[in-house]
C-alpha cells in the first residue's frame, strides 16, 4: 500500500520548482524509507464535505483583483474591498445559501465553505462579505419573514443594498442582552421609535457603518405598552442616495484598526428615529398594530437565545477561516524552513537547513498537527450547521449542540491562528516581518477574530456552563449510592450528550515494529482516555466546588462562581481540545491508503501528545500519569517530530494552495535558488584554487 | 508604617480625573484595609539608576511632534521619523554617550536610558535612533579609532551624516560570521574592494538604507594577501548629495513591514566598490599599506566576538524599550479593566467591573508582576553595561558576563512584551483593536524585537552554551568521588560565575498573619530554591546527555547536540527567569516603606509562583514538589491575584506615565464617564416611575 501511494504520488511541490528544475524541497518523504502520504487524497480530506465549493472559491481568487495589497492606505483599501465584493457577487458567490426562489442554491454548508476561503485573498474581503451577507443579510433572512425576504434579499445579494449589523454597543460587547438602545412602539403612528439614550449605547465597531451602509439591522430593547420584551432586530434606513445620514441618525468613523482596514467600521446613534412597524424582523416576535406583543417562544430568555442562535454562522465561518489562514502561515514557514540554511552544524562545511534543527521541528510541527485537527473539526461543525439550517436536523437539541460546538471550536481555532502565525513569522526571522511575506498581515487581520462574534473567553464560559448543566442532568434524582458508584468510575462512558464525547468504536492497529513500550501506553485509546478523563474530572471537580452555591446568598454564590471562573474556562478548553482530537481521529480512521494513514496517525499522535504535554502538571497532580510516563511524553514528541520531519513538505503541500494563494516570495522557491547560487559560488571558488585561505589554517602552518 | 504610607500618598490617578471630579478608579487600595504602596517611591524604584535621564526624555516626548500617527502611510511616516530625529538631536539627545571632547557627557548608562523611553513616543523613532547612533554611530565609535572619531562622530551626532549599519545579509541573519560580502585589499592603490558575490550576500533589512543613509558601516570578510581574516567593518559612502547611489552601489527598498514603518529599511549590494585603506574601522584589526594584517587579538574567534561585543548596547536597549512598552500596555489595559463594566453578576442589578472577574485578574496581574521583574532586571543590565563601557569595570570577564546577561534578558523581555501586549489588547475587546488605543500598534512595532539584534532562540542557545561551559569548568580535574558528592547536593551553593546565581543574603520577614501553612512553603527562599535548583539540574542533565559527544564523530556529536537543542534553550530560559526573579527580589528588599514592601513582596511572589506554575510538570516529574504542594501553587496564585487586585491601579500609576505618554482614549477616563452616565440614566429612569417593566415581572403578575 505504501508503495502504491508512492507510485501514484505526483509531487505538489513541482509547481513551485524554479526554472533550473531542482526540487524546491531538499528533504522529502521520498528520501526516507518510511511510508508517505498520498498528497492529493489528503487535500480532499482537508477540504472536506464541501471541497468542490472550496476549489471553486480558490479558483476565483486566483485573480489578483481579489488580493490584499500590503501597505495600502485605509481609504483606498476600503474602496478596493467594496469593489471585490461586487466581483464576488457577480461571480455568484453571495447567494449559495438563499432559497431557489431568490436565485440561490439553498446550500448552507457550501455557502460558508466558499466564504471561508476568501481569507486567502484578503481577510478584509472575507469579513466585509460576512458583514453584508452573513450578518446583515442573515438577520433579514433568519430573523425576518417573507415580506422582508421579498423586499430586501435580492438587493442584499446583488449589493444594491449595503448594510451594517448594528448589534454591539460601545458599552456592551459580548453582553448583547444588556444593550441600551430602545425601540419603543407608538400605536398612534404604528411606528417604532429607535433611540440611543446615552453615549455607551452608541452602536460601535460596525462594518459598513462608516461609509458604505445605507441601512442597518439594529438590535434594540423592544418596548410596547410599557413593557420591555427584550432585544429584537429592526431594519433601519441610514443614509440617503448621496450617502448623507437620514434625519436623527449620526455616527463616527472608527478609524484605523489593528487590521482589516478594508472594512469601514463605524459608530451609529439614533435620536428618536421612526421606522414603520413592519420593519421589525418578526420571525420570533411581533407587535400588532394596537401594540400587542406576541411570540411563539414564551420565555424571554429562550427567545433571545433563539434569535442569537440563528446567527451562529459567523462563528462557524471564523472557525473555518482561522483554520485556513493558519494553514497558509504554516505552508509559508515550513516551505521556507525546508529551503533556508543557517549556521553550520560543526560537522562539516555545509550550513544546516532550518527544519533539520530540533528546536525548529519542535516549534512548528506540533502546530501543523493542531491545524490538521482544526480542519477535521471544522468540517464536522460545518456539517452540523448544514444539518440544522437545511432543516434536515433542525431540533432544539441540535441547535443547542451546534451553538455549543461553535462556541467551543471558534475560540481554539482563532487563538491557535494567532499563536501559529506569530510562531511562523518568528521562524522566518527578518523575512517574516516583511509585509510581502504575508505573515504579519495575517496576524494583524486575524487578531480581532479572537474577540469578535463572541469574545473567546465568554464563549468558553458558555461551553463550561453547558458542561456543568449536562453534568447535573446526569444526576438529577439519583441517590447517594449511585453518585458514589459514579465517582469511582469517572473515566468510563459517555458523559455529555450532544456535542460531547464519543467512545472509540475500535482498537487501532499497532503500526511499526520500533514502538517502545512506553509509547504503547500513549497510543490512540490511552490518548482518548487521558483527554476525556481530564474533561470529566475537571467538570466533576467544578460541580463539587460550586455545589454550596445553592445554599448561599446571590452575592456569595456569584463570588464562589467568580473564584472558579478560570477553571471553568479551562474545562471548556479541555472539552474543545478533546473534540478536535476526536474529529482528527475519526478523519484518520477513515483513510484507506496505508501510507497516508500511517503518517496521519503520527500527526494525530503528535497533536494528542502535545495536548497532554501542555497539561502535564494536571495529569501528574491528579495521578493520571506517573512521573515516569509523564517524562516520556516529551521524549515521544521529540521522536514523533523527527519522524514527521521528512513529511513536512508533503503535509503542507496537501493544503492544496496554488502560488496565487501563497504569494509570499520566501515560499516561492526564491530562497532555494539563492541557496543554490551561494553554494555553487563557494564550490566554484574552491575548485578555482584562488579561494583565500582562512587565518586559522594559516596559523596551523 | 502602612498608615504612614497612606497618609503620604497622593493618588497619581487624580491627573486623569474627568471634569466631574469623580475618581477614575472605583476600586483602589484606599478601599482596602491592606497596606498600600507609596506610588511616587515605586516610580523612583522602577525608573532606576538613570531615572533623571528617563524623566528628561519623557518630558521631551510630551511634545506631540514626537508621537506616532496611527494609519500614516509609510512614505510620510519615514519623513516624520527623520524630522523627529532632528528634534531629538537639537535637544541634545544624541550625544550623552560621547566623550566630552565631542560635546558629550561620557555617560553610557544615561544614553541608553534616554533612548529606551522613545518607545513611548513612536517605536520607529526609538529604532531609527538606534540605527543611527546605536549601530552606525557606535560602529564608528567602538570599532574605529581617533581618526574616524574626529572625522565622523560630530556629523553623526548632529545628523549631517546619516548612515546604515550593513551587517545582516539576506542569506545570513544571526550567523554574522558566515556573511558573504568580501573586502579584498589592493596594495597597488591602498584600497579595499567591497564586493557582493551572490544574491544571498546582499545586505538586507538595514534601517536608513532605502532612503536616508549617505554612508554605511559595512561588515565584510577582510581578505589580504590571499588570507581571509574574518569579518571586519568598513566605512563606505553610499549616496551623493542628490541621494543617488554612488557607482557600483545598488539597492532595493524592503517596502512595507509588519511595523516600524517609520524606518526606511532596505537592501544594498556592492560591485567592486573601492574605499581607501583608512576606511577600515581598525580598533581591533588593521592592514598596513603593504597589506600586512595585524591585530592585538590573535585568535580570530575572540577577535570576532570582541567586535560584536562592542555593539551589545542594541540588546540592552531593546530589553529596556520592550519593558517600557509592556508597561504602557499594562497601564492601558488595567486602567480600562478598572472602569469598564460588563455583564451583571447575577447578584444584583449593577454590572461587574472587568478587573473584579477572577479570569481577568488571572490574565493580567501575573503579567504585571513579570513586567515589574523586567524593570529591576533591566536596571541591573544597564548598570553592568555602564560599568564596562565607562571603563570602570572593563575586564574580559565583565564583558562576557554583560553579553551573557544581555543575551539572557533580551529574549525574555521582548517575548513577554508581545505576549503581554496581545493579552492586553484582547482584554480590551473591540476597543483594544482600534489603533487609537495603541495596543495593536505597539504589538506591530515590537514584533521584530524578538528576532533582530540576535534572534531570541539563537541568543538563548548562546546562554545555554555558556551555562554548560561554566558547569564543565566546575569539574575540570575533579575525580569521580567529587562528582558523586556534587551530584548529591545539586541545589546547594553558587554554581555559575558571573551573570549567574546569587545566594539570598537574608531570610525574609513573615508578613501577614493570614498566611496558610502551604504558602509558608512557597515563600522567598523556597521560590529561590525551586527556580535555582531547576536551572542547576537542567544544566547538569544536559551535560550528562551531551557527555558522550566527545567520543563521537563530528556528525554524530552535532546530531546529539541537535536532539538536545530545545532543552538547552529551555535551560537558558530558566536561567534568565531566575535572574529576573533575583533582580526583583533585590529591588524589593531595598524598599524601606513597609506598605510598599508588603505589596511588592506579594507581586514578587506572584511572579515567582507564576514561573513555578508554568514549569510545574518539571517540578513534579523531578520530585521537587509533591502533587499536593504542586496543586497548591495555582490556588496560591489565585489568592495573590485577589489580594493584589485593589493595588492594580496604584501599581500601573507607579509607571509614572503622563497622559501625553498614554494617549489611549480608553485609558483617559472616558470609559468611566460613559459608565457613570449610563448608570445615572438608569437610576433617573427608575426614579421617574416611567421605566418599562420587564416581561418576566409581567408574567409573575
Amino acid at each position: 500500500m505504501a508503495d502504491a501511494a508512492v507510485r501514484s504520488y505526483k509531487p505538489a511541490t513541482s509547481k513551485r520548482t524554479p526554472a533550473g528544475g531542482a526540487p524546491t524541497a531538499p528533504h522529502t518523504a521520498a528520501e526516507a524509507s518510511d511510508p508517505r502520504i498520498d498528497v492529493a487524497a489528503v487535500t480532499d480530506l482537508l477540504l472536506g464535505t464541501w471541497g468542490d465549493t472550496r476549489r471553486e472559491a480558490r479558483e476565483m481568487i486566483k485573480d489578483p483583483a481579489f488580493w490584499r495589497v500590503e501597505g495600502m492606505p485605509m481609504a483606498e483599501h476600503r474602496e478596493r474591498a467594496l469593489s471585490q465584493m461586487h466581483l464576488l457577487a457577480d461571480a455568484g458567490g453571495s447567494r449559495r445559501n438563499l432559497p431557489e426562489e431568490y436565485g440561490g442554491l439553498n446550500d448552507n454548508g457550501a455557502n460558508l465553505a466558499g466564504f471561508m476561503e476568501l481569507v486567502l485573498a484578503d481577510p478584509s474581503l472575507q469579513i466585509k462579505s460576512g458583514v453584508q451577507w452573513g450578518l446583515f443579510g442573515s438577520a433579514v433572512f433568519q430573523l425576518g419573514t417573507k415580506k422582508h425576504h421579498d423586499r430586501w434579499l435580492q438587493s442584499i445579494a446583488d449589493l444594491t443594498l449595503l448594510g451594517a449589523f448594528a448589534m454591539t454597543e460601545t458599552g456592551h460587547g459580548s453582553d448583547v442582552a444588556a444593550i441600551g438602545t430602545t425601540a419603543t412602539y407608538d400605536p398612534e403612528t404604528e411606528e417604532f421609535v429607535i433611540h440611543t439614550p446615552f453615549r455607551g449605547a452608541w452602536k460601535d465597531y460596525l462594518g459598513n457603518a462608516a461609509l458604505h451602509g445605507t441601512a442597518a439591522t439594529v438590535f434594540a430593547q423592544l418596548i410596547t405598552g410599557g413593557v420591555n420584551y427584550g432585544v429584537h432586530c429592526f431594519f433601519v434606513p441610514l443614509r440617503d442616495e448621496d450617502g448623507a445620514f437620514l434625519p436623527g441618525i449620526g455616527g463616527e468613523d472608527d478609524g484605523v484598526k489593528g487590521g482589516l482596514n478594508g472594512i469601514d467600521n463605524g459608530r451609529l446613534h439614533f435620536d428618536h428615529v421612526r421606522v414603520p412597524r413592519e420593519n421589525l424582523l418578526n420571525r420570533y416576535g411581533d407587535v400588532a398594530a394596537d401594540g400587542t406583543y406576541s411570540s411563539e417562544i414564551p420565555t424571554p430568555g429562550r427567545r433571545f437565545f433563539t434569535m442569537l442562535g440563528a446567527l451562529v454562522q459567523g462563528r462557524v465561518s471564523l472557525d473555518g477561516a482561522a483554520t485556513t489562514g493558519t494553514a497558509l502561515a504554516l505552508h509559508i514557514a515550513l516551505t521556507y524552513a525546508n529551503q533556508r540554511r543557517q549556521f553550520d552544524s560543526g560537522a562539516g562545511s555545509d550550513e544546516v537547513v532550518l527544519l533539520d534543527y530540533g528546536k525548529h521541528q519542535r516549534r512548528l510541527l506540533p502546530l501543523l498537527a493542531q491545524n490538521y485537527a482544526q480542519f477535521f473539526a471544522n468540517d464536522e461543525l460545518l456539517r452540523k450547521f448544514d444539518g440544522v439550517f437545511s432543516g434536515r436536523s433542525d431540533t432544539p437539541e441540535e441547535r443547542e449542540d451546534l451553538e455549543t460546538l461553535a462556541a467551543a471550536l471558534k475560540p481554539l481555532s482563532t487563538w491557535n491562528a494567532l499563536d501559529t502565525i506569530q510562531e511562523a513569522r518568528e521562524a522566518c526571522g527578518g523575512s517574516g516581518f516583511l509585509a510581502e511575506n504575508r505573515l504579519v498581515g495575517l496576524h494583524q487581520d486575524l487578531d480581532v477574530y479572537v474577540t469578535f462574534e463572541g469574545d473567546n473567553n465568554v464563549l468558553l464560559q458558555l461551553v463550561g456552563k453547558r458542561l456543568l448543566s449536562d453534568y447535573a442532568t446526569q444526576f438529577r434524582g439519583k441517590d447517594a449510592a449511585t453518585l458514589a458508584r459514579y465517582a469511582a468510575r469517572q473515566t468510563a462512558g459517555k458523559l455529555f450528550h450532544g456535542a460531547g464525547l464519543r467512545q472509540l468504536g475500535q482498537t487501532v492497529a499497532d503500526f511499526g515494529s520500533t514502538a517502545r513500550s512506553v509509547e504503547l501506553g500513549l497510543r490512540e485509546d490511552q490518548q482518548h482516555e487521558l483527554l476525556a478523563g481530564r474533561v470529566q474530572q475537571m467538570v466533576a471537580d467544578l460541580a463539587a466546588r460550586l455545589r454550596p452555591a445553592s445554599k448561599l446568598s446571590p452575592a456569595e454564590a456569584a463570588a464562589l462562581f467568580n473564584q472558579n471562573q478560570s477553571e471553568l474556562i479551562e474545562a471548556a478548553r479541555a472539552h474543545a481540545e478533546l473534540l478536535q482530537w476526536e474529529a482528527f481521529t475519526d478523519g484518520v480512521n477513515k483513510v484507506e491508503d496505508a501510507g497516508t494513514r500511517h503518517v496521519l496517525t503520527w500527526l494525530r499522535d503528535l497533536f494528542g501528545l502535545s495536548l497532554i504535554e501542555k497539561h502535564l502538571a494536571w495529569y501528574l497532580i491528579n495521578g493520571r500519569l506517573s512521573a515516569q510516563r509523564g517524562g516520556a511524553v516529551s521524549r515521544y514528541i521529540d521522536r514523533l517530530s523527527a519522524r514527521l520531519r521528512p513529511h513536512a513538505q508533503d503535509l503542507v503541500d496537501a493544503y492544496g494552495f496554488a502560488p496565487e494563494h501563497v504569494r509570499a516570495p520566501i515560499a516561492s522557491g526564491a530562497e532555494q535558488a539563492r541557496q543554490d547560487e551561494a553554494r555553487e559560488y563557494y564550490r566554484a571558488l574552491a575548485a578555482s584554487g584562488t579561494a583565500p585561505v582562512s587565518e586559522k589554517s594559516l596559523k596551523k602552518k
